[in-house]
């Protein structure tokens, strides 16, 4: 089976990322080498067509290698599941040459994307300007948050066009005359996620890559459209549920093999601390049923992708509020885990060395993409009301 | 499909359990009525094979149907769970005769079923008397919390062999002479359960319907006779999760139809209120993801069960353990909603005449059949230690 | 000391209410039993000064006493600690003849006081009428949830004057023709504080027991007469966190004199259990704390009184804020506490005959009077703006 | 009065060091010119008595002055309290020319003490060795943990005397030949603490500067002797409840300042969300409570010290059980705050410049020098049974 051998594959890129995980979190460089180390295992095109040049596997592979990679570095797994959202995200403007295009593309030269549409943030302008050859689309403005731009071959950017202020999409060459990394991001969390501002200087976009604008909200197409959101949602519930699942494993090993049972236990090894014992029974089992959720709301996205621009609101509603579940459940989960693993090593578990708190940094920046709280609300008026969510950057 | 057509009967019945359960808990009567719907409704043969006159369903179907009856009546959920527990437990004994004739009684007369076995009360005696006809089995003494066995047609009992000290297991006409029900379940929740002592006053038991003796440890068919427990754990993992949804639903009818809004909400109604939607939301995420462990749960008992005597120490025992992980998580969540929904109603929902406590008294009570800390003890334990929990009459 | 005769009277108390508490639950009579305690008790008058026949104890002291009375009977804890408030709610009108006369009377006849005020159900009326001596102030309408009413010799009620309006509160005798107690309080706890509804059929006002109007916002004389909302929330805060108290002694009782110890344990006593003794601990830690918080809102309260019409709109918002610090402490502890200590006791302590789960039957609805998170939010206000509580019935 | 005047000390040192806590931490030097602003602050002369040069101020005062700086930065309020700690401990030992010898002489020069007696770890040996002048008393071996070594004037030590196996404590110049200091404190929190490791290799102790030995468990004295293990749990769980209010402080300032409503909220200012005003409401709740109980635990403490010798075993234990509690609830609520409030201000205060985490950081760090749940078990042991935690290095 092909998603057995990709599972297999990311264990391996995995347990390659674990093994220097805090060493080059403390480093803190660009992360150059992780993508190229995606590009060489062959996980870059997984969702890619085979006829293409891709692997052709759907998404609930592309989650069960994100489990993976993300258990081990949440920054990688962040970085692999944006490069899926953005490969995958031509096929919403239902222009089916230039996606065949970019996906061919991408397979041959390896391409990794990322995405310049950070929503809190209008600020990109698309201009029309005559150039010597007619009419040409320039980019100007700064997006703050675009992950993975600066380390990225291609960008999947938003901008509002001058003339009518309609939102357009389109893909950017990342190394195109104009842009410029601002290299900004040092933040708690996801360090190696490179989260930094982009900034546009005129940069001409070739009308062949413009993917479409976002369709009026009457518009039929504008729910499908729509799912993109609610991929991001749906990756960062995965993403949240491995950093959880990675630390959980990363503290198991440490009580394991260095923690000292305390003395008033009793006991003469931390593996038998009955309140260690207790609470890491009781974190794994809720993992067990985040993880469980976050499956089945891929299969949810997966379904509502298959419809293609049959997809009525009230599918797109419901995977939203689907998605919405996993992202309540995971983010909570993955923060008290991130949190409670050192009650489970012990005082010496904090030394800079172990860096064990990088699953709490991780948790902590990737809940804070956007509040769980109104992802619950989502849920709760829709199990109040059966109002659907808005569609909006988030939801 | 039959799953299909069962959980719609299910459906119809949860409807009529709903529709006065308010009443009949208060009423308190034996559960005589409700087993009586349960027989007529066609449920509960559902795990006999179709050619012993049964539906010949598996526990997948079975759980389903357990979560529309539970959710709408604890106890009558409890009951229906206990029930194809006792009537599937035959098949661990290796003797196809009794099993398919007890299978083929029980769908021809409706038959229900209960047990009498509480692990932690091993107070009945079985001896053997030289009766007119050579020898005699006799049973007496007396147990605790024995839920359904006072409206029960045929009880599983077991009980110690005088004079080998062996556990044996038997099977018992509920009517028997000297077999009588104390009535004495007054309790907290799982009030319809039936849940009262019995106590045997030299019951005599058919060398038929002697199922057979407990293994020794060291034997191979201890881990499959040891099912039995963990189908217990499972049934009310199951229970346990259809109580939350049951709380989480008949709320949120109340908020929707009865709750007002709180003035310093600045909201007209009761659901649009920011912390209202918020925390139905929250309940509700989790409460999905509950549900699917217990699913994952009751899928690796199915698949534990396939093995029939081939079950190894290895798979048994990650059975137990992701069952586990099924009681820790719906244990925790069942009480906390079944206490929270008031926060989500308002002080009138306090009005008897709603009872709306129901479900935080049947979820406390059954979470106290036994200790959830244990639970996440043998998970924490297995994943530090890879150790596989102990053989018990709870694990 | 004062302070310690009575918190050694009010332990006496305690111990007859707490002796047959669940029985006196269970059959549900009004509390006049209950109220006679406490009138023979001399606890009544304790906040009535000494030269008018009462104890001239201080807030303080009332709190001390209402802790020990609630932790044994929560119902007849709130009972006791209205009947504080109405007898001293008197004061805040200015009309210290009124007040003198009342509390002479109180102290005289050993009255018990209640109060008709109900802010969510503005429904009395009271109009002038000409009668044959002039003017009659009648009252009609219904309200809900009067504590303590219907077995109280005098009551305070609010009602809106017809002609202007206005709300206004007088004193009424509790037996005064026109009155009819609804004898509706069926509800999930506190059963015993007869806070059914209130009848009124052209119920006589006497014009020298009226004690006067509501100020207008802008009336200086807000801020005070304002407190008597203030008073009502500290002492359900007391009452909580005394209710929180009685659950844990009660389950500690039990722990130690009838649980067995769990077998999974590997303990021989119950008290030996690691999970129950940590579990134990932190519940009374942060009890503990609770009460200390409670017993500095009441410190703020008493300093806030003591202003007279002196009193500022900030202290009167300061003393606001800080008792919503304890209302939102003692409700989410006191709910808790009442449903853990099932965790703490086992199985067998479910038995209707206990009755422990009075606890958190009276929790839940105490804490539903009105929502902790509205008290939560005023402090949160308050840190994050500096903004004060608005006056309400509630705040 | 004396405890205001240096409370509002306290409050300018720690305004100064909030100023630029975030920059210190980053750069991370020895904590030396912290030190200094200390001793010129003139705190560090806090509790000698006025007739020796200090301020003679009581516990109380001490504890007003940590909550000042330990929440402005946590390191330096650790370092503060276990100077106070250190220099009192003198008195422990009834050698009253020792202690007024050193009171003196801190108070003259201004010196900062700290101590080498992390319990966890008996590595030190004190000999017995002939030199020119007849015995002398070598020390030699490595600690960890010990806070605020290497920045210390002078050094409490605990070591074993070779011959009998006591433990002795006694104190050194902290330059004294043969110390070095590993600078090996390189942990996720409490980074300015300067807690790495010491190497005495054959240190030499005055005779003079012998305190004495610790008492035999029979030994009356033991119960006053073991007042110093109290005194770092009370001190702890001061600092935890100021990093917690420091937390709390500095995220509702960046909360007011910086904080974007989120779009969903449907309000135009982030301070008007209602769940950010809850979540604030009901943090801060907690921990007004949480501090009230350690004032309360430090009044235990006051009151347990000036027993002196006549101190008992009983009131040493519930002064011991006290401060449990104090610790119980600080360390949970520490360490909930530091994570939560990035729920409270958003994606962007996970910029490194805002060091939003250090609170979590340095809660997490100081809840694991010894486990909160071992605290709870002795408070809940105590409730349960009625038993004393025994003595030991954290009890």
């Amino acid at each position: 089976m092909g998603r057995q051998r990709w599972v297999a594959v990311a264990r391996e890129v995995a347990d390659r990322l674990a093994g220097d995980a805090v060493d080059r979190e403390q480093k803190g460089a660009e992360p150059v080498q992780e993508v190229a180390l995606l590009r060489e295992s062959g996980l870059l095109p997984l969702l890619i067509p085979a006829e293409r040049g891709g692997h052709g596997e759907d998404w609930k592979t592309a989650h069960a290698v994100l489990a993976e990679i993300a258990a081990a570095d949440g920054s990688v797994g962040h970085l692999l599941g944006y490069h899926y959202l953005h490969v995958w995200r031509t096929r919403l403007f239902d222009r089916p040459e230039v996606t065949e295009r970019l996906e061919r593309a991408t397979a041959e030269h390896g391409w990794f994307w990322a995405g310049v549409a950070n929503p809190r943030d209008d600020a990109l302008i698309m201009t029309d300007a005559n150039g010597v050859d007619g009419r040409r689309h320039l980019v100007r403005g700064r997006k703050f948050f675009a992950t993975g731009a600066s380390v990225a071959d291609r960008l999947v950017v938003s901008a509002h066009e001058e003339a009518t202020g309609r939102k357009v999409t389109f893909v950017l060459d990342a190394a195109a005359p104009g842009i410029r990394y601002l290299g900004d991001w040092d933040n708690l969390g996801q360090r190696l996620s490179a989260s930094g501002g982009v900034d546009f200087a005129d940069v001409e976009v070739a009308p062949a890559d413009i993917l479409g604008a976002q369709p009026e909200p009457g518009d039929p197409r504008a729910q499908r459209d729509s799912l993109a959101a609610l991929g991001f949602q749906l990756v960062l519930s995965r993403v949240l549920a491995a950093v959880g699942r990675g630390a959980l494993a990363t503290a198991a090993r440490y009580t394991r093999e260095v923690s000292r049972a305390w003395p008033a236990s009793g006991v003469e090894r931390a593996v038998d601390d009955p309140h260690v014992l207790a609470a890491y029974g009781v974190l794994r089992s809720r993992l067990d049923a985040a993880d469980l959720l976050v499956d089945l709301a891929a299969e949810a996205f997966d379904a509502a992708e298959a419809q293609g621009p049959a997809l009525t609101a009230e599918q797109r509603g419901e995977t939203g509020v689907r998605i919405s579940t996993a992202k309540v459940v995971t983010s909570e989960l993955a923060t008290e885990i991130g949190s409670r693993v050192f009650e489970l090593t012990g005082a010496r578990a904090t030394a800079a060395k172990y860096g064990l708190d990088r699953f709490w940094r991780n948790a902590r920046t990737l809940t804070l993409h956007d509040p769980a709280v109104y992802k619950a609300t989502e849920v709760g008026r829709h199990l109040l009301t059966g109002d659907l969510p808005p569609l909006t950057g988030y939801s």
